[in-house]
């Protein structure tokens, strides 16, 4: 069950000019689901991305930053579940490159154009017969409102589809921007089994583009966190068709640029936390602000201390407000010279604990109705400084347990 | 239950002379149950200790650590299960220097000659009445043979007691070794709510007792991990009683040093291990075994990452041969260079990956008989350098879950 998750409504995505969105169901694994996608670009599109900082990352992660090196003139997406061609050696190359050049046949284009993305078991190959079998499946089905269609067509072991759109005015002109994302367990500050696709039509120049989307993930995919692992394939694109018709924004520092990079992150942040709420088994939506640092790393490195303990998790899975454990994960959290005497820690706005021990005026019955509620907000104040960072993040369950160890059979 | 645990046998576990061991029912948290023990040592022995790295530790543990600079020629420690004293600032300090000084009444010693400890819950005050009730019961206890029931009495969420003990000879002179730990769940390198407590009547100065402790702790208590949190109250003591009647081993380098250091470490490796096959909800035992790195410390970097992903420990929950998850957290273990084509990745000695990929001779059926066992080798070859290390860890189970969601009801 999500965490309070709005579900998007189809009718309120809007479609982004240049962009078309078709699915199939290809049965990569399992049969009578959509399991492919291709997001077509008109000619005139660029796209950036960021991508998984594991060392073992999968072939078509490989494939896309090379391509992207090439090109940022992108025409399409291509994109499978049930199999994430991690792990797959030199085959896996060779899978993810021909899956590039059917797409790129079929929608008459260069190879390094398309961009491939897999994701679902590690460590098995493509099954190249059912994948070539689904693309002009999914080319004949390109639609402009297949939005929808799109979010559940990248699910894995996701519960709902994730997908929201925005539209803001630039210089008169009406600028959607839309994106879908999965996610579910293994996800990290860092990017993890996690794909997310964001498409606008406004004008901007290929740097900016990937300006954008490098902050635009710091804020959003880089700041949640479910189990702490990092995956092999995690994939964040951000597209600009350029269709809008307002004057190219070029560079930092105008209204223009603000504007946009604020509603690109806005719609990132919302996929980002659909992740999180819909995290593997969670029952909570958990925010960990942490202020008062000296830089903005060792602010993540408390909030990541909190939000990747197991105790933390399970107690906020109990409702308990055992926060003794959040204190020890702040301890440990690698901080040189911190001072436990300096932190204060609030759950929602009761301060819990200050001066190294319990606050004198902190009751347990506040602790455990603050505990109690879906969406509960950890506060710490290091007392040594002005950074600041936010982190989201999920509770820990029983059936965390049950997807993670059935996720195969 | 625990992984395979032979449980100790109150005969095998020879007394150490000089040392007498009696427990107390205090009801620190719950009634009738062995809560607390105090260890009480002969004039002339000594104590080294290792303690956990946590910023926020607990009011015995900075009171242990400030009483062994004062003196080495430690007297008594004594032990409370069902309240850490952690996160309990100033009052937390005079209640740990409060019971030191009740033994040291009790026993005719100085404050500073008695080492406190205590586990249990953190934030909350220990029930000073209790405890110094509980005191005096320890005392009227105290015997040769009760390393038994001192087991039982350093409990928590442990499901059976940790004990050990062998005798070697030194000179024509039989020295004993034995010692008790206990742990269960919050359990990493770098020492958590773990409490460890070997005592030899071997003779030895007191800079070889610091030296051996350390030694000891890094290859047991610092290589075994459950679920990645490090506690507020971690310790990890050596006491000599200098009883022996051999010649006093003074220094690295000889014979005798190096028989004394392995039994230690031999006991110390049996008494970690108890606490990972006794970890919260295990069902497994896993034994990470990385080599071919550059450094110790990279080899551990890459076993932690595999020990502490939630991914790969439900993978062996389930006995899903799920390699893939293993072969990712190698990936962001934050090895710099790490080059994913050399390594080998072998379950107990099945290889399975290479080049980048699935091992040609790899069949899943291999994976699945070996995943099935209670006892699993993980063995990754990282292809770049001649270090090596061990970690030990177990799975991650429903009960995990279950048990640390109940913890404080």
């Amino acid at each position: 069950m999500a965490v309070n998750y709005k579900l998007p409504v189809a009718a309120e995505l809007h479609p982004v000019p240049g962009v078309t969105l078709g699915y199939a169901e290809a049965h990569v694994k399992k049969p009578n689901r959509k399991d492919m996608l291709i997001i077509a670009l008109e000619p005139g599109s660029r796209a950036a991305g960021v991508f998984t900082q594991n060392r073992f990352c999968a072939a078509p992660v490989t494939l896309c930053r090379g391509y992207l090196e090439y090109t940022t003139e992108v025409r399409a997406l291509v994109i499978n579940t049930g199999c994430a061609n991690a792990g797959t050696g030199e085959q896996g190359m060779n899978d993810a490159r021909a899956t590039t050049k059917a797409v790129a046949d079929a929608l008459g284009c260069k190879v390094q154009q398309v961009l491939p993305f897999s994701t679902g078991v590690i460590l098995e190959h493509l099954p190249m017969e059912r994948i070539l079998t689904g693309i002009p499946q999914c080319v004949a089905n390109l639609k402009t409102n297949g939005w929808f269609d799109a979010a559940h067509a990248i699910m894995t072991t996701d519960t709902v589809p994730k997908a929201i759109s925005k539209q803001i005015v630039i210089h008169g002109r009406t600028v959607t921007i839309t994106g879908i994302s999965k996610g579910a367990g293994m996800i990290q500050p860092n990017m993890a089994t996690m794909l997310g696709f964001i498409a606008t039509d406004a004008v901007v120049g290929p740097e900016v583009l990937k300006d954008m989307v490098r902050e635009a993930a710091d804020v959003s995919f880089n700041s949640i966190t479910i189990d702490g692992d990092t995956s092999t394939n995690d994939s964040f694109i951000l597209i600009a068709t350029n269709k809008a018709g307002h004057p190219q924004i070029n560079g930092e520092g105008t209204a223009e640029y603000g504007q946009l990079q604020l509603a690109v992150n806005e719609v990132a942040i919302a996929l980002a936390q659909a992740i999180v709420r819909d995290g593997e088994g969670a029952t909570k939506f958990i925010t960990v602000k942490v202020e008062g640092g000296k830089t903005r790393e060792e602010c993540m490195k408390v909030a990541k201390a909190i939000g990747h303990s197991p105790l933390v998790k399970t107690a906020f899975f109990a409702s308990d407000p055992n926060l003794g454990r959040i204190l020890a994960a702040i301890g440990y959290a690698g901080i040189a010279n911190l001072d436990p005497n300096k932190i204060k820690l609030y759950l929602g706005d009761v301060l819990v604990a200050e001066h190294g021990g319990r606050a004198a005026s902190y009751r347990e019955e506040d602790g455990v109705r603050i505990m109690k509620e879906a969406e509960i907000l950890v506060h710490v104040d290091l007392g040594r400084g002005k950074e600041k960072v936010t982190l989201w993040t999920c509770d820990f369950s029983y059936d965390y347990v049950k997807i993670n160890a059935d996720y195969r059979s």
